[in-house]
């Protein structure tokens, strides 16, 4: 061939998936869909884009990790700057500030949508990856009962995935920060320093982090590390606290608000629970609960979920004071190590369930019997041209279709199994 | 407030849905989803960006519209330079050039992604906009009968979308060139620029097209229009373009394929095909079949959906002789005519079917129960907090949940009709 060829081939971070892994995905989020649905999450969907100043607002280390737009025409008009969405939580602050009138509150909503971040590609890491979050925002004030109806969602949804074995870690930024205070922290060292320091104890170990307080000039960074080293599948998280001897306003709060999140979620009939003092997340805006949830399988894949509640949601966007809370489960990231398992098998490449051989060169019969099967609906086609019977049952069997009618005389075979029957279309229907 | 906000607004071409809206846009793509699948074309996605060489390999118009990619961060690394795809067929190309060794030809498949183009917006034009694709893709041969499966499925999906009159207008741009080319047509002036104009019969006018020809110095100009002036609603179309008295071997061959197409058309149960020899769409890349619906209640809007047959899908991409038909139906333009009318309701705004009240401080109770009615597959939220009945009702009729269960005293109310009764609900069902 004279012609150049662009060579087609993946962009580094971007999967792309086979048309059976495309089905399978599509039925992993059908699930997830479908418990939070039933929790009454209703979906939103917000464009793929955001004004710069929008997604700017909130400020923080996401921005150089950001898409922005371009036109390829030198002339197009002078627009505002637009950038592709790195996350939910920004649209959906947005979108409550401006359609607020035209809101229900106590809005619960989910959004399942991709998001783009300009990351180094590595395992685990995509640069367009899709989140589903779910989200609770009030008006003024917000119930605690949300903060374990959050997690308790993602559990259900994790479950009905079978992913296995996961902790879903729950800690409280009031407690974190009120024993700091209490210690004289906050003052030299902000506080989200020595938290984000925290947060990496299970990464980098107790001696490491004790160091790096150090460092900064933490000179209480044992019992520091005492706070963050306390895990519990129960309730005695809270006297392990108070045995720390450390008093504080906003400690207490903290505790009180943990202990009765952690009652609910541990009288429920889930599992995977665990306080676990040392999570705080990097981001500066929770403000009470967070959460993170970590695959006991995947150890080296980072967090599989993350959230948490914010005083104020859109307060970069509006007046109204909108407190929440939320979590957003990475999709992406939970699919790649899923499918081809046991836990999430490929199914066939297509959808079709009975393929209508077409051998006599007249075709009316083959289609109209398709026909029939869709009224029906079961997903059928006639084979699209009069052909040896060989290839028509090849193409079956590569596409894993799982029953061929043949038309000349009425007879069905199960593609699986190999029998072959005679059929009465009115009354059958695919196992 | 002393803080500067950023105001949130629309992007003008960037639509976005309330809750109700976004739940009936959430049913219409399930409908088209249905329709697809029971015909057998499988779904695919591809990412929202490819690299630039394969958006700009097809050439054309499109380009000026097209959307970049660029970092925020102007130290990020030099990459390849990547754009949002602005249709689905250019992805789907490169698609199975890329994946040619594990797809089974021929190959169904249907896509229902947003595109983005940076057009200036008006009335049925967005800049971000959901397109739903079904194309059929063979290996060096692609048989007729796909030809006229793909206008049969796109009518269906029309019709269970309840949209009303429509005609989807057919031709065969085999007839056009060939007719075209015997009136000696194509060598001064290029055919193509002679189909661009009559393609704008409907739009312009037959006088003001054979101004035009005649100013580019076609010399036939009214009798290329008496070819595009043919339309029938049955196979009539034949004989009258035979009656022209123009013989092309192209022509015949292009007739004899329309014929074939129409007979099974015409045959189906579906109607509003209309054969209609002005239709040639603009894109150079179709070389048989073409297609594009009218959508009658809004002559205004343009076409509700295009395609057509094209001897090489992927030829900028791989040396593998791909025939190709298929057809895009424009989502977000039919859904912005639909939503709210009779023929697609606005929904409730919550999937909820039952609010379970939350009256005593003790909560348990709500909770099981509303976890009961999950069990059983219906959508239930408890009230958050314990609170005065009036609030918690006028948090279901704002949200419009059907049911209301009262947890004291076992009862539920439907809130439509206002009768409450005693329930069980092991038994129980929502309407």
């Amino acid at each position: 061939m004279s012609k150049n060829l662009v060579r087609p081939q993946s962009i580094s971070g971007f999967a792309e998936y086979l048309p059976a892994e495309q089905r399978a995905a599509q039925q992993m989020q059908e699930r997830i869909r479908r418990q939070f649905e039933l929790y009454g999450f209703t979906n939103i969907e917000t464009p793929a884009v955001e004004r710069l100043e929008v997604l700017l607002a909130k400020g923080g280390d996401t921005d150089k990790e950001m898409f922005l737009l371009q036109r390829l025409d030198p002339e197009a008009d002078a627009e505002a700057k637009l950038g592709l969405h790195y996350d939910l939580t920004v649209p959906f602050a947005r979108y409550v500030a401006q359609h607020y009138g035209q809101l229900t509150f106590p809005f619960k909503r989910y959004q399942m949508q991709p998001c783009w971040r300009g990351e180094r590609p590595q395992e685990g890491r995509f640069r367009q990856f899709l989140q589903c979050d779910i989200d609770v925002v009030a008006l003024d004030k917000l119930a605690l009962s949300f903060d374990s109806e959050i997690p308790l969602v993602a559990c259900e949804v994790l479950r009905s995935l079978d992913i296995g074995d996961f902790d879903l870690r729950i800690s409280n930024r009031k407690i974190t920060e009120g024993y700091l205070r209490a210690l004289g922290l906050g003052e030299n060292v902000p506080i989200s320093v020595v938290t984000r320091w925290l947060d990496k104890l299970e990464k980098i170990g107790p001696t490491k982090i004790v160091e790096q307080l150090r460092e900064l000039g933490v000179e209480q960074a044992e019992r520091a590390l005492a706070l963050a080293q306390i895990q519990a599948r129960d309730l005695s998280f809270a006297e392990r606290v108070t045995a720390l001897g450390v008093e504080h306003p906003l400690l207490e709060q903290g505790l009180q608000e943990l202990t009765e999140v952690m009652q609910r979620l541990f009288e429920s009939q889930q599992t995977g629970f665990l306080v676990d003092l040392s999570v705080t997340r990097g981001l500066d805006y929770y403000t009470g609960s967070v959460y993170e949830i970590r695959w006991n399988e995947f150890p080296g894949l980072g967090s599989i979920g993350a959230g948490g509640r914010y005083d104020d949601l859109a307060s970069n966007y509006t007046s109204h004071h909108l407190p929440g809370v939320g979590l957003s489960l990475g999709f992406t990231r939970i699919f790649a190590k899923l499918v081809g398992t046991p836990r999430l098998p490929l199914p066939a490449p297509t959808p079709t369930q009975v393929l209508v051989t077409w051998l006599e060169p007249v075709p009316d019969k083959s289609r109209q019997l398709a026909s029939l099967l869709r009224s029906k609906g079961i997903c059928a086609e006639a084979y699209h041209e009069p052909a040896k019977l060989n290839k028509q049952l090849q193409y079956a069997n590569r596409k894993q279709i799982p029953y061929v009618l043949f038309e000349a005389d009425m007879q069905i075979k199960d593609m699986r199994s190999g029998v072959q029957v005679d059929v009465d279309l009115a009354s059958w229907t695919p196992v």
